[in-house]
């Protein structure tokens, strides 16, 4: 089994460093300055429309990297793998993450492979970690946001939180997983607006919701977001009434919460929609004074309510 | 169980990078010139004599990062765990991960968990990923290896095999691992040997029979070993002929492989000697030709036998 995997990932993920097969992957990099992160995903089912566990593993982490303004270089990649997994899935799995890789420009450097017995994992576990260097005409902070910014989400809200309960309970709402590495929309978004962009972060587990209270507790200011400018495709609201979830904590693996200058807020969507991952980009809400750590809502019918952290994600192994 | 473990990681981990809890770690690196390592850790049992998972999946990493020359300095944590693991079992592990950290100079400084039901996951799965800088003046690898390049090894093989399956096994041998960051040998070895180290590497999967074949598969020499010349404890000796194991195979954690010149060889000995991790230190053979690509045993008796590669460690799960 130990030897199939390493045929498999030399196959399809080999590179002058990986080929090495030495036991870490010696890097030349491009400055000292350097962001590193790790995920471990645990997703069920492993595949769901548009995606699998193998492309999720590296948009996940591909994407923090980004969020702090690193432009994203190596991964590792290791695999907990039950005895029988049927080497097909394995294949396209690897597969995936291959194809990933080659769309984010990461490679893949070291790896490794555990097998254990078929009670003991559930499938299939990934883990990636990740290397990138820091973009240096950036800087990224919780302290760099201010009051009257805008917050900015490059498209609809939601999908694959609801893509991941659709495909694992059989409902038939057929809806995608926005899935995807935003290496292609974000490198050039700080290169083009370089300060004037205050603060990345994606809205995965616990959703939109989620992310906009964990800026609220680490800054002074509060946040006030406007309900119905939130990109949310029909569908997914239809299904969410249906399960009875929330929209705005509902997981997303394609989507980045921008805080920006409010006097680049209409070029910075401007330039998010002439990219096919920012296509349903716009301003959702502004960094404001008055509430204290809150993230307040204005609702559609003109009314104020509170949006409340919950207590993690509404559906567990959604990544 | 999220929040909770977010306590326990920044109590017994917390350091200014750490801290800031992003989805990544902004690291100022002190050269361009890194290694990158992976390792998933499996082990079971989780605790086990002189060591436990959290120890392993420091030592393990931070001795893949030493084998190419790195000085270990960044790890990243990344927890599977289910959901009903007791709480006093998870902060024992967190406890035993910080004072790794502390002995081997190395810091957590991004991290991530996922929860699973019971039925998912066998207790705790640990992955590490590190970043190790470069030492200037080394260059190790499977090129700089010579003819007439002498192997040493630290001390006694097999402990780490043995002592897990005697755990796993309920048998009263006692055996401690040799579970060990190896940071304080190897980093001034280096630094006093230079360029007459050839080649480092742990044998841990499949024990020291493993990493011999795995040197000379990839040299043009041939290895011959002595076999009287191996250290080995009594203790592990007579376990290994109970349970029907050869030693040679057996999977260590603290141990590591020296290729170097046959002119410093007496002198990486003694040095090795006067550290803790070294005190059983002995040269157990030497890069030779004559055999192809095959490591060859000189037997207690006077005659000659090959050592071959198993298919994988004879012992599941002992990492």
């Amino acid at each position: 089994m130990n030897e199939l995997i390493r045929e498999l990932f030399l196959k399809n993920l080999g590179n002058p460093i990986l080929d090495r097969l030495t036991d870490a992957a010696e890097l030349e990099l491009d400055s000292r300055n350097a962001v590193f992160t790790t995920d471990s995903f645990v997703v069920k089912p492993l595949f769901f429309p548009k995606a699998d566990i193998g492309k999720l593993a590296v948009a996940g982490t591909v994407n923090d990297l980004l969020m702090l303004g690193g432009i994203p270089k190596y991964l590792s990649l290791s695999l907990i793998i039950q005895e029988n997994f049927p080497i097909a899935w394995l294949e396209r799995i690897i597969k995936s993450i291959a194809k990933a890789c080659g769309k984010a420009l990461v490679r893949v450097v070291t790896g490794d492979t555990k097998v254990v017995d078929r009670n003991s994992c559930d499938g299939i576990f990934i883990n990636t970690s990740g290397i990138g260097i820091k973009l240096p005409a950036t800087e990224l902070g919780f302290r760099r946001i201010k009051e009257g910014d805008a917050i900015i989400i490059n498209g609809n809200i939601a999908s694959h939180g609801v893509s991941i309960i659709s495909a694992r309970e059989n409902l038939k709402f057929n809806i995608a997983s926005d899935c995807e590495s935003l290496e292609s929309l974000i490198i050039p978004l700080l290169k083009e607006f370089k300060r004037d962009i205050h603060f990345l972060r994606d809205p995965t587990r616990g959703g939109l919701a989620t992310t906009l209270n964990e800026i609220v507790q680490a800054i002074k200011y509060s946040i006030i977001i406007d309900e119905k400018s939130i990109p949310v495709s029909k569908e997914v609201i239809y299904a969410c009434e249906l399960l009875g979830f929330d929209p705005l904590y509902m997981a997303n693996e394609g989507k980045v919460v921008i805080v920006a200058d409010e006097t680049v807020s209409k070029d910075v969507i401007k330039y998010l929609r002439r990219n096919k991952l920012g296509k349903n980009a716009g301003q959702i809400g502004k960094i404001a004074k008055g509430f204290g750590k809150k993230v307040i809502a204005k609702t559609p019918i003109g009314s104020l309510r509170i949006i409340d952290m919950h207590e993690g994600d509404p559906v567990p192994r959604i990544c």
